[in-house]
């Protein structure tokens, strides 16, 4: 499975037999066969010919559009929403209390477990007292899950586990120049937040296909409360993949100087660059911090590397990539609420 | 609220301000102001450019692809399914018998009560026998639906009520040339039917915009069986308005001959013309009797006076268009399952 990521402004995407070109002012600048094709994206002002958008539909590639910032405007469907039966049974079981505390632990066990896996990978690199402590605390929240009685419990042990984890992250970043004062989102406050935020932007694009694909309703979740405009279930399955798909991929970028400061534009930097302006200006105070439109192609390409690692996936028993993880996940959901195991 | 329809191929729809132009090859062919725009549809070969796609997923312009045949390709969404809490009491009142008997049988009397008013219309001014028992038998069904205890006796009162309908409906047909034998759907079998499945898929996608707006689920509905890949809500919903709104302008279209025989390809036409083969050749067993490309037009601009026309919508007390009818039926449908009335 693939995704075309197209972030270059201008330019527009064919369809050519069984590939689709990315064409700029005539040029080629990127081609793919649609075999295996499973999601394209679109960053900003970028063109679908009428066959191309016919291809996405009948082929049911979700076809996603974003603005440069990374922000969702919306995407191509088809047959969205056709698999009732399953639909129904979750909005059943969503009204069965002891289902959604059940299910509720589970992704914060997911979560919180996965937070671990990355902060023990670095300490056995590079021990440290800080991390030492945040893994106790996390130990801590996981024991205190099983005993949790509501829902309002267990986002309080998700709170503090999460507290921990983010408290002791500065000590993960190894180049100069990063600094992180703790998780800030809407704005994010500095460049590792930064990426944090786009980074689960994408997740969320990612998580959302997954949930259509097997057809569950993405508004309603467990974790999350349904609330209206709120996808609760995508929020809710993302948990588990923040730490090892966007966390770890951040600190990645940075320790190894994939990205550098000088990816990043600062609220001080006087001129807003006419290209992000674009036909979506963000409001200065919403961006203090914004990673350069070239750099988004970079972050896009690290983020991508992540999704096609293959891991151990023990309920196979085999490994597979980390985008069929996801899907695999979204799989077994459904499979639980319609209660086939 | 208009619709913009869009049939001429190879045509691609700009942005222009705020107006949506319709060009090809450099000549402007439409042009539409977007305030009140409610729908963009696109039958074939239809380009969008970049900034006409995100100006429609901001504006949250329904936007729907067509095949050339009138098939259903798909859609732009931006936010669909964000009212979690009314979808969520949707799927509780699904679950009660009673409320689910109640809703199915309105449905069902709406559809007859509009069947009635069609042919009552037509016997004022040409008085016929077949048609005063056809309206006996409707007459039977409506009286009869109270009584019913179960969604198989209430569509079986449906079935007797579209039987005797569809029996009379050849002495509404005013022109030679049109020979209706019943009504025969996948594949129409005659001109007729024809233009009747035509303007059921056009009237499909109006109900479907209507639910959309108000956040309902499509496909849950309670005449029709929730089943997989079916919008059953969209179905039942619809009912009501295929007689007045489809009907109505099917036999308008022909007995003032804005639709003549010529209007239609038949099987026995040797060649399938090009411009219909298109990137989406339609099996010839599958079309007996389809419409011309240029006839197309033409019969969508009669569902779309339809559409335009105002009458009085009693629950108001005024006087509005029949498509902001379809939306109110939608709304007060949504109030309904809120218990609001």
């Amino acid at each position: 499975m693939s995704v075309l990521y197209v972030t270059e402004q201008g330019t527009t995407v064919h369809k050519l037999g069984r590939r689709l070109v990315v064409r700029k002012l005539g040029h080629v600048i990127e081609t793919v066969h649609t075999f295996n094709l499973e999601q394209v994206i679109l960053f900003g002002n970028i063109q679908l010919t009428a066959q191309a958008t016919t291809f996405l539909l009948q082929e049911g590639i979700d076809t996603v559009f974003m603005g440069t910032g990374g922000r969702y405007r919306g995407r191509l469907v088809s047959g969205d929403g056709k698999n009732i039966l399953l639909r129904r049974q979750q909005f059943r079981k969503a009204e069965e209390e002891s289902f959604l505390l059940d299910i509720a632990q589970r992704f914060v066990r997911g979560k919180l477990n996965n937070c671990r896996t990355l902060l023990r990978r670095h300490q056995r690199q590079r021990p440290n007292d800080e991390i030492q402590t945040a893994l106790l605390r996390i130990n801590h929240s996981i024991r205190a899950l099983a005993g949790t009685r509501s829902l309002d419990e267990i986002r309080g042990r998700e709170g503090a586990g999460a507290a921990a984890y983010f408290g002791c992250f500065p000590r993960l970043i190894l180049q100069e120049g990063f600094p992180f004062g703790g998780r800030t989102r809407r704005p994010p406050k500095d460049a590792v937040n930064a990426l944090l935020s786009f980074g689960y932007t994408m997740l969320l694009g990612t998580v959302t296909t997954a949930i259509q694909v097997v057809g569950l309703d993405p508004f309603l979740g467990s974790l999350h409360a349904a609330e209206n405009g709120k996808p609760s279930l995508v929020l809710d399955l993302m948990e588990e993949f923040r730490p090892l798909l966007v966390d770890a991929a951040v600190l990645r970028a940075i320790n190894r100087r994939q990205m550098v400061p000088g990816d990043f534009l600062y609220q001080e930097d006087v001129e807003m660059p006419a290209e992000l302006a674009g036909d979506e200006p963000p409001a200065r105070e919403d961006y203090p911090v914004l990673l350069r439109p070239e750099s988004i192609r970079k972050w896009i390409l690290v983020y991508e590397q992540t999704l096609r690692q293959r891991v151990l996936y023990p309920p196979l028993g085999t490994q597979i990539t980390w985008r069929q993880v996801v899907l695999e996940q979204a799989r077994r959901l459904a499979r639980h609420i319609k209660a086939e195991e």
